[in-house]
């Protein structure tokens, strides 16, 4: 699989982890550190342990699993622990995890001493597909997801999917609706693709098709000024959705189920506002129900979920604004929707 | 005055309450935020409440004065505040007043959705000659200055001496020592210029001399690679100095003060390893004792002052780095010291 070329960085599918050693080895850095949670201490390092010692000079940051843990509590946590082990501007940050170790090993490195490299080594599928390519870091503060951030480009990101091998099926859920959205905005043949093939263990082609065509968007637009937003696609509402379930009953709810009820009620509106055909959102509503598990919630929390979205960093103005689609394969951006459109939205999902 | 142009910025030098408000016009912000410490908002928001009033839909955010507000905790605060306020990515932050609300207002609109507009309105002698130009910002952690932050240009910056008119005459002799310095590294006229002036009150046409010295120094070497680091001159010994006193006995001791005990150290170093003359080594010390008290401090903080150099950012693989003079107005960076020279400085300094 071949390598991509994103903005002044290169994505690897191939050896990724001798590729790794081999960036460490001639970066001539002064030091390295691995940033971890529990689960890929225990799943993920041990693979690649034997190469680093080889390397030598490094440490280890570990920190819990878990959406709960990119707050900036563990950020500081994280600061702390570089200048206790006194990173100097020529250390290296490995980000060795899913999004939450990427965005927020990105944001610590991104920003400690004014800016230390990066590189990432994603090991859920969500991250291999997502937060691989792009630039964003971020934290999360008042339970707002990724309130505070940088763009800041890693300097590598290492790809090698026998991480997934020991990746929980809902995990692998979760980044698979990332890929059925890049189908739906950009490419109606990949999401046919997708849809006929096992779900269960996505290939590596797969993957490197996802990564492939989020790295043309967000080099066409690295700031999201415009056909980045088509990114956004399910977003609105679904990173509504998902603050509201991490404030009050985490781990209810992964990234990928809830940006698929966001996928669900935004084709809603995208049939009512954008041209959507009626058989295509009938389409995209039932492959996203047969994947997904019915979340339920009550109409009570609708206005919380609007004022969610009104803080929102995409939205402006007090107004709400989504990426809609104007057929499978083709997205529309700045589609201001009202308080009403998107309860209307939440009804579609919630009626089943 | 001329407006100086720096990186893709200006900095006003003339009717710059009127530029201010021309910019925030302009910008067509959806809404803007006033940083102030309570010392600005008692001495310089009222010079321009009428005008501010008149845009609209601004918001102020108070911070409590001096060097320990300028750490995480507050910065916490100001985004928290940007968030209930819900500030959108078309907010604009204006920063008035000194290095702590600069650096820090600085780091969280860089930050803050991933980066919102800023400008400064620096209201100390200080903050208009050193942190107004040259896009770094911070906040310390764990008592380490400027331990995080981010490179990122303000869009404007408006320098109006009539603020300094109110600033106590300590604070005009602290923003006077990075005046002196710029003279010291990078013009021999114009520190035989000041030297030969009433420093109780620099004229606005020094304040601007000093700024055109920097921005030259940060234009051509925007991310201290080589000639910025002419700039930590006197910093090495008086950041540690500054660090300690800091933790030790807060406000015993300006920037501007730590720092001119850093350039005596570092000069005696200069006249040691770099070829400064014996003659320009007591010129620069009696100019110095002459200005600023007498700090004096143990010999057995010596190890401390030693440790919090090597966490400086400036230093790397476990060895101090110091800006040194062969001559004045000519620097010579990337002088390794070892631990006894550092220590021999401090009692150059000491002895008095």
């Amino acid at each position: 699989m071949q390598t991509i070329q994103s903005d002044n960085y290169p994505i690897f599918f191939e050896n990724s982890i001798d590729e790794l050693v081999k960036f460490i080895e001639r970066g001539k850095y002064s030091k390295f550190f691995v940033l971890t949670d529990e689960h890929t201490s225990e799943y993920c390092l041990p693979k690649i342990t034997d190469q680093l010692n080889e390397l030598g000079n490094y440490d280890l940051i570990e920190i819990n699993a878990g959406e709960e843990s990119k707050n900036i509590d563990f950020c500081i946590g994280v600061w702390k622990t570089l200048i206790d082990f006194e990173a100097d501007r020529k250390s290296l940050m490995v980000n060795l995890g899913g999004g939450v170790i990427t965005d927020m090993g990105g944001f610590a490195a991104s920003t400690y001493k004014r800016g230390i490299d990066f590189v990432h080594m994603p090991t859920t599928l969500l991250s291999q597909v997502d937060a691989s390519v792009g630039g964003k870091t971020g934290i999360d503060v008042d339970g707002i997801k990724n309130i505070i951030g940088t763009f800041t480009q890693p300097k590598a990101v290492f790809i090698d999917t026998d991480f997934l091998e020991t990746l929980p099926p809902r995990q692998i859920l979760s980044g698979l609706a990332e890929m059925l959205k890049h189908g739906l905005i950009l490419d109606a043949v990949y999401w046919n693709e997708l849809k006929s093939s096992d779900l269960t263990k996505p290939s590596t082609a797969m993957v490197h098709r996802s990564v492939v065509l989020k790295n043309e968007v967000v080099m066409e637009d690295p700031t999201e000024k415009n056909i980045r937003k088509s990114l956004n696609f399910g977003h609105t509402i679904g990173h509504a959705v998902e603050t509201w379930a991490l404030n009050d009953k985490p781990d209810s709810l992964t990234h990928g189920e809830a940006i698929a009820i966001g996928m669900i009620c935004e084709s809603y509106l995208a049939h009512k506002k954008t041209g959507l055909k009626a058989e295509e959102l009938n389409e995209i509503t039932s492959t996203f129900n047969k994947l997904y598990p019915r979340f339920t919630f009550s109409k009570d929390i609708y206005e919380e979920l609007y004022s969610i979205m009104l803080k929102d960093k995409k939205n402006m103005d007090g107004k709400v604004n989504c990426t809609l689609l104007s057929a499978i394969g083709q997205f529309n951006i700045d589609n201001v929707c009202t308080k009403e459109e998107l309860f209307e939205a939440l009804d579609y999902y919630l009626a089943g």
